[in-house]
């Protein structure tokens, strides 16, 4: 009794997760974390507007959700300015990048990021067998014409951009980015990651013109909506390429209760005025409390800040796990210089409390180790 | 400006939906259904005691979902007699289906199943460049010795059997699976499509043995426990076998609220037993007045009932298309000689109603067509 053998290709890959879920660890430590601060969630949740439509659509369960995605389509179309053919929804982010690298690249073929960017994109670029080649941040920011230089030297068919940047909070405004865009090799698709958009400084979007088939955007319901358990995200761009994705999605993957989740969220934009003050106090609280503890936080678009412990990324992963120890969950990046850093998401005022209570004690513990 | 060129493999893919869904159709007709009876979903709903879950589960949507499932796949693994490593959740069967596909089947390797089985299947097999060997349906039923030999002479790589099956509702009973399994040539992995395995008389599904890891079975939340619109299906086979789907899948694909759903779902077994009590006097019903208007009902092993309509596709297709414009939302299957049917879910009472009010009009203007 034999099973085949996977693909070639399949066989190389490790049985790995990007990111192991808070869930996991508390299941090893044997106790809830008291603030969850570690992947970028918003704690403030979503509206109670779309908590209201998740519960009137819960008899509807039962039928499957449209598999085009009709209604959120239009009303994000309208939004962006666009035609609903030039936007797939998808299973988050993480699902449209899956179908995005699938589409464009074969095994051997080059895909340009920085090093210590989103390793979900890297897990699917090196899934369809992708050459990943990666380019340095430069003071904490992803560094675009590294990133040109290296599609051009490379023949990269994707380069990955997430703006405003995730682990670091870094961002470029909107100008430097279509600087960019006007300098793309032919035949190089930029995958341009905008989940934190919402939080981002005005000028900080570039313009959007889908007119460019070299850029896809990326964005979520995940980070200002409060929507990460429901997963949606969705990517616009050139009609053309949107239409590929019609050829690789799971058509029928898309929850409806999800759906009706994410066109509610949609109808109740003041509740994402107020999200983004809250996130706003959050960022100077956590910065506060970073330089109370003679540690460095960084500047941020996002809804977290970036803390520079000061010393080698050995010792952010020990500040991290004597976080954990004191019950918060935060996370790090993986990638030097980056990982001298700790991540922390914006969150409530205990979770803060928390935060603040733990971070002096879990200093001690790290330089003590 | 040019954007990359697709891969060759997916530049020879059609932008394709393996269905369209009804609310495209209600979009193009202008209006909705009164009878949503094609897509086997269930129309009785999941349990109130789910909906209460989902409802509950709301203000946490803004935290992403296990990436493992741990508890819901806990859960089933107790319900199987198998362990939690033995069982992979993904985004509805459709999904997994992606997955195992990608996991084992290379451009140009063979892939068996019937012609006329799931059209999903086939969507991903081209979708990875498999080369799909199809044998046909002997009386209405997959047939196993078929499949078996075809297999082996093209050294398949996988071969797809849904017992029961959609969409003719036979089954084969759980000894000659056994059967067949047993007979299976070394390097070929059984995919056991058992979404419907609720519906079947005893003795359907075969006896659960992980140990062999040519089979793969996959089972889902979508029919009996009413919940196709939350997207939870799962597969278990041989530890080895599942461990693969951890290289490819997307982790953080699951739903929270989903999974929250499934998990309430199965702590509420006297809901599916009501279900399958509605499921058989619907089917009892659906046969009466197939027959009343001189029509021949099939077996039926699942939620629905496929109506042999006595001539061919095309008149098979005008009757399904008179049901639609007299409000009734039915399917039908692909390939000859099953596309002489139509095939009709089980329905409530109001439902069922429109159907037999609108059948012998429908049968009338295909007939006049």
């Amino acid at each position: 009794m034999k099973a085949p053998s996977e693909t070639p290709l399949c066989q190389s890959l490790p049985a790995t997760v990007p990111f192991v879920g808070p869930e996991a660890l508390e299941r090893c430590r044997g106790k809830r974390f008291a603030a969850r601060l570690g992947a970028n969630e918003s704690v403030f949740g979503p509206s109670p507007q779309v908590i209201e439509a998740i519960r009137a659509a819960a008899p509807e369960a039962w039928m499957y959700g449209d598999p085009e995605s009709h209604d959120l389509r239009a009303a994000l179309a309208r939004r962006l300015g666009i035609a609903p053919d030039e936007i797939v929804v998808g299973e988050g982010i993480d699902g449209l990048l899956g179908y995005a690298v699938r589409l464009y690249v074969e095994p051997g073929d080059a895909v340009v990021t920085s090093d210590g960017a989103y390793p979900t994109f890297n897990y699917h670029v090196a899934g369809f067998g992708g050459r990943l080649v990666k380019v340095p941040y430069v003071d904490d920011h992803e560094d675009p014409q590294a990133l040109l230089d290296a599609a051009r030297s490379e023949r990269a068919k994707l380069i990955y951009l997430a703006n405003p940047d995730n682990p670091m909070g870094s961002w470029h405004d909107g100008a430097r980015i279509e600087e960019m865009i006007a300098a793309l090799p032919d035949e190089c698709l930029l995958v341009l990651d905008e989940a934190y958009a919402e939080f981002a400084p005005k000028g900080t979007m570039a313009r959007i013109d889908v007119a460019d088939p070299r850029v896809i955007r990326m964005r979520t319901f995940s980070k200002a909506h409060g929507l990460a358990g429901m997963r949606v995200g969705y990517a616009f761009g050139h009609a053309e390429v949107i239409r590929g994705f019609e050829k690789v999605r799971n058509h029928f993957g898309m929850s409806r209760i999800s759906q009706a989740a994410a066109l509610a969220a949609l109808g109740d934009e003041g509740w994402i005025g107020e999200v983004r003050i809250e996130v706003e106090a959050a960022r100077a609280r956590i910065a506060a409390i970073a330089r109370d503890n003679g540690l460095t936080p960084l500047p941020s678009a996002t809804n977290f800040v970036t803390i520079d412990c000061g010393r080698d990324g050995a010792f952010a992963r020990a500040v991290l796990e004597a976080l954990a120890d004191r019950d918060v969950f935060v996370r790090m990046p993986f990638a030097s210089p980056g990982n001298r850093c700790i991540r922390v998401s914006a969150g409530r005022t205990p979770d803060l409390d928390r935060l603040e209570g733990a971070l002096p004690d879990a200093l001690k513990a790290a330089q003590a180790g």
